[in-house]
């Protein structure tokens, strides 16, 4: 094993630490965000500024304007993005974009590629991705899908309801999961502006950090060429897995890089406020806090790093993913808890950013599979498997 | 002991049950709410209902126009008027307005009475307590008050900073601590519309359910008679202890409401959404949350009570009320989080009131002296009395 | 409610309090105590100081010689009892022994009580409740029970194989559960030196407190006269409700005064044993630990007190001892295991009584209902009655 | 960054799983193992077998009897070594005899090595480190230490108590830690056997798997020559740190060991124990429960191997090594408290090994450092550097 990060990719790490301190964090105060995300024009003078250094898209192929980076080095990339809530948006790199980028990278054709890819990895347009459905439909458990596509000659024709769709308002692309009855779930791209997709209504969130927000959308008789299937006709699942665990992971390393920015703010605070005689962060009731944040992103960063090299590696990293997204989720949201803690009345009013990471890092327990349904699921696996020994980090 | 509740105690907790329920909860979705909180125009509405059902200021004296309820029985009123975040508006009974008027009731003059607590009791003006200081100055440590009130002939003149000052904007009186230099902290009561008080802002909170929000307010020569010293010069602290511990229990009160809320709304939830092919809530995942949101209130409802007890003896109840604001503020938090989980997407959307009462509720834990700062109080105790087994629930 | 202890019961506890302290505890040190429990030696000289002290079985009506106590005052007495390991013992209230005792007085006989009860209320003999079994028979799930007690004339054999039956070894009297067919589970009396009563082996176990320690038992073909069915054929699971909630409460009420035992060893220590220039306990991560102590011992005494009350109001408690079981059993685990840690090396050996304490009360989590069954439980009740808001502290 | 293991470490660590199962868990049942520790003669036999395996002392340079493993080969090895209690005897790799070989082969003297860590790599005597003071000495606070070496012409004489000294009794080597008046915290070589070494007693302690056990120690006018001592006068401290880093990592690495092997017996119990209707383990309230002992042994894993690799560059690594301590104690203890609750009874008895893992492991949370002591010089770095952004897992 090596924990070391080549020179050229500490060279890089170094760069990206200077753009978000430089050119992102100064916008953090502009005025053209809301409750539903930072507006359009913010969006494309922070691509703008990317662009310029160089630091676009960095997960998608040079082919395709990006810059190729493996699963390791997104990791390290991405976690400085995440140190500004606008970061990941410079680089072109938030959810659920750059996971829709990741995916048609893989599964979609040429053609699609240079229609969605291309202009999605300029930061020209933004997507989203229609899984989750409202009850009775597909929530945690996807087999419940209840959007259908049925065929109607070389096209499909599809209805039903999504909701808590990241980033629907403003989008150009959907990339919208449905069953095709007879064949199973399928994947479909579709224009946001075509007659039969209604967004009902964005939602009011917690969080308020992605662009677009999170919307509630119909698909009233949307017609869909068959050639705008992405993947093939009944493999949506499992052409989807080829998404899951890389996105579970991007928004790993995002929010470590958010937490870190809360617990810089709380350690510069702890030193800097006096109660009781001295520092707040001479009290262990401080410290142990500051501490345990340092430990929790300790544990957190090399969990993450090392399911990007299972992914490196070739593997779909489902056992590692799941593992990261219950371990890095709890983790972030114990050191953003103690920041908030720290900071007192400070914590909890717009006094500080921490209260804005805090609100928009809950819903990280939830979303791509809340703790609960992954900790069944790495509980099946060990109920089913021969009890051998870990094979430690080989991948399984 | 005897856990049971009188009959005509009963009867009251059926009666603010109802109105609550039929009153208060249908105007949960009036627009006249923002960041600030409730806005004057519908704090009326609610007010006047609660007049008209009998139920205003059930913690002020009859003859202050209340219902003189003991800790005990406040205790039960002031949980189910916490049922929505509107119920303590309407009863007159949230934060600081409850604790103000019962420090008046307890220490002022005839005088300051009419004067003062009259028209809060009736519900027709609001009040501030102005303690909290930005850096340097009083935050968790009360020592560090750098306000100062100098005597000049009859008057005193105040100067200083005071933040996270809840209800500050639209209060028509102010309780200001500050220090009397050679006599140490005392409380002043003053008009806000006195000139030397200035409102410099409103803050950015977590929490939207105060009236008026969280101001920042300057004191700039402010000239306050000593007429309208509170208690007597030099004793402001101690003064300010018969508010300190029931104004703590009563938030205890409010806030288990308020939790009691969100679990019946997780518990709902848990028996209708399907997933994995039954209700949610026969998933262990789920249940057990549901089951330990059940015991952590359990526990906290007999710790309130308890506390409520000791202050009807005639104590301070000041280590009896450090355990509750603990135990309470964070098992009520537990609670909180688990129904947010529960209910997945819609945890941290608008889609219920759970994601209000979760932002609403996170300060508590720091407001009243922050977690940390009554764990060090107890610490302190128990290490300086002789190591006596404990003498069960009578007061000690 | 009323949280105040009566003069005469405040008196008892004093009693017991200097009882525990002047007789019992000069004994913790005696030799006759080993792996499986105080020898019955020292039970006996144990015993016979109770009974001079009048102090004997205080749960037992005076008519078998005991004191008659309500459950609110068992509460009391317990507690002090369990500040030594030895105190149980003594009061003979030791399980299984002071839970037999109480179904015996509830459900049997005339005569059953003058053979059996009798002379268990006066200390001269020990029992066993024979009810856990190895798999695949009856352990956390008494529906899976395998045991059976096949009609035989005017009698019954019983044939199966026990495990976990605390006391076995020495034991004068048997409560066993078998199922009959045809008409479900069903408790007989016998006596251990039956034919057909084999004790394969005491096992070996972390807790060292109970006489006896804990048997594996094999009947094989233990015949028993259809006049030592206790209660009714079939309807053992229903008599033994009985039994259920109580004994999980006087569990609760013991373990609660051992860990009070093991906070004022924690405390003395705190105070004296210096570290970074101060006694360790001004050190946060210790005080704080103690005031956590303080909170988890305040709470589990008024839930064992709420939980008492309502037994003595005449109900069977199921819900309220199932919380109180899961509150109290967890939280005088992290008690104890925080008293541990503050003693540092001396907490994990025979420098002192912590580590004593520390094994013998971690199966408390895992007897009576492991915590998991409770919460099951506790969430199906939830799940399925009408979502009713608490009806605060009536029994429900 | 790459997380794979070398092809021959990995058939490496497959011999000594092979050696483990084949040779080492067999010998578990042996009898001559007590509440002191493995006897001696059954020590013999493990050395025996391990030295025929070629398995003796991998963490000693081959030009003493060992394989000369890294940090992080050692950390794949005595991970597989921990899986049974008598693994790290049999590997000669047991505390404290393997931080000693350590020490000594990094600051002895070649005569001192010939002397001492010959023959301790080869397994032929055992060693103590005698550093821990009773009160008012050195505990937690190296800076109390109490015991003190006098120069008197070529000799020192010491002088002063210990305890907790793991192995003595039995020990031919002891490394002493005392004050040279002047000069400062020296470490000191004596032979046990030296007159004014009094072993007072054996300690009765929760873990029974130290070969002697831990003794209480006098030191009574014991006289060294100059040329015994360890390192310098006056370094004593500065010395220790070598082995200070690597001591507690080794102890993650067993530890490590020692609960997968709980937790397979865990998993397999959960696969086939049935109740309410199906394998327990199916239950969420059980498969959680594994799900998150998987969570925490792949942290603990990542942590320690990340600990390993900055040793491996050369680095003291006190930060990493604090961090894992903690990390790692806290984890293992939560992954075997697990276990026994899964296994209900058998959990808290003999008849599985996880009992006495449990009982072995508390004290982990506690020596070489509490996690009360480590919290706090992760905090003090914390506030003390610049608030600069982790080097991620460059040595820092």
């Amino acid at each position: 094993m090596d924990f070391s990060i080549s020179e050229p990719l500490l060279a890089l790490q170094q760069r990206v630490r200077t753009f978000i301190r430089e050119e992102v964090i100064p916008l953090e105060s502009d005025c053209r965000q809301g409750p539903h995300g930072p507006e359009e024009g913010l969006r494309r003078v922070l691509i703008e500024r990317a662009r310029a250094a160089g630091l676009l898209s960095p997960h998608v192929s040079p082919h395709y304007g990006g810059m190729g980076l493996s699963h390791h080095a997104r990791a390290v990339v991405f976690e400085e993005a995440g140190y500004s809530p606008l970061g990941p948006i410079a680089l072109n790199i938030f959810a659920p974009d750059e996971g829709n980028m990741h995916l048609l990278e893989a599964v979609a054709t040429p053609a699609q590629k240079e229609r969605w890819l291309r202009p999605l990895a300029l930061g020209e347009i933004r997507s989203c991705f229609c899984m989750t459905e409202p009850a009775p439909g597909a929530g945690s458990d996807p087999r419940m899908l209840a959007t259908t596509a049925v065929r109607d000659g070389d096209d499909y024709v599809i209805n039903g309801s999504k909701w808590f769709i990241t980033g629907a308002n403003g989008a150009t692309l959907a990339i919208i999961m449905a069953v095709v009855p007879g064949s199973g779930a399928t994947m479909f791209l579709a224009d946001m502006s075509a007659k039969g997709i209604v967004i009902e209504r964005t939602m009011d969130s917690l969080d308020t950090c992605f662009p677009g927000g999170h919307g509630v959308i119909r698909f009233d008789h949307l017609r869909v060429a068959a050639a705008d299937i992405l993947g093939a006709e009944g493999s949506g699942f499992s052409f989807a897995q080829i998404r899951l665990s890389p996105a579970r992971l991007t928004h790993c390393m995002r929010w470590l890089g958010a937490v870190r920015r809360a617990h810089d703010i709380a350690v510069d605070y702890a030193r800097h406020r006096h109660a009781f005689g001295r520092p707040i962060g001479e009290h262990e009731g401080v410290g142990f806090g500051l501490a345990d944040n340092d430990m929790d992103m300790h544990s957190a960063r090399l969990v993450i790093m090392h399911c990007a090299w299972v992914l490196d590696q070739g593997d779909l990293a489902l056992r590692e993913s799941s593992r990261a997204k219950v371990i890095v989720s709890e983790a972030v949201w114990r050191v953003v808890d103690r920041c908030v803690q720290i900071l007192g009345g400070r914590g909890v009013t717009g006094e500080s950013l921490v209260a804005r990471i805090f609100t928009d890092i809950r819903a990280f327990r939830i979303y791509d599979g809340p703790s609960e349904v992954h900790r069944w699921s790495l509980a099946k696996h060990l109920l089913k498997s021969p009890p051998s020994p870990e094979k430690h980090h080989a991948p399984d």
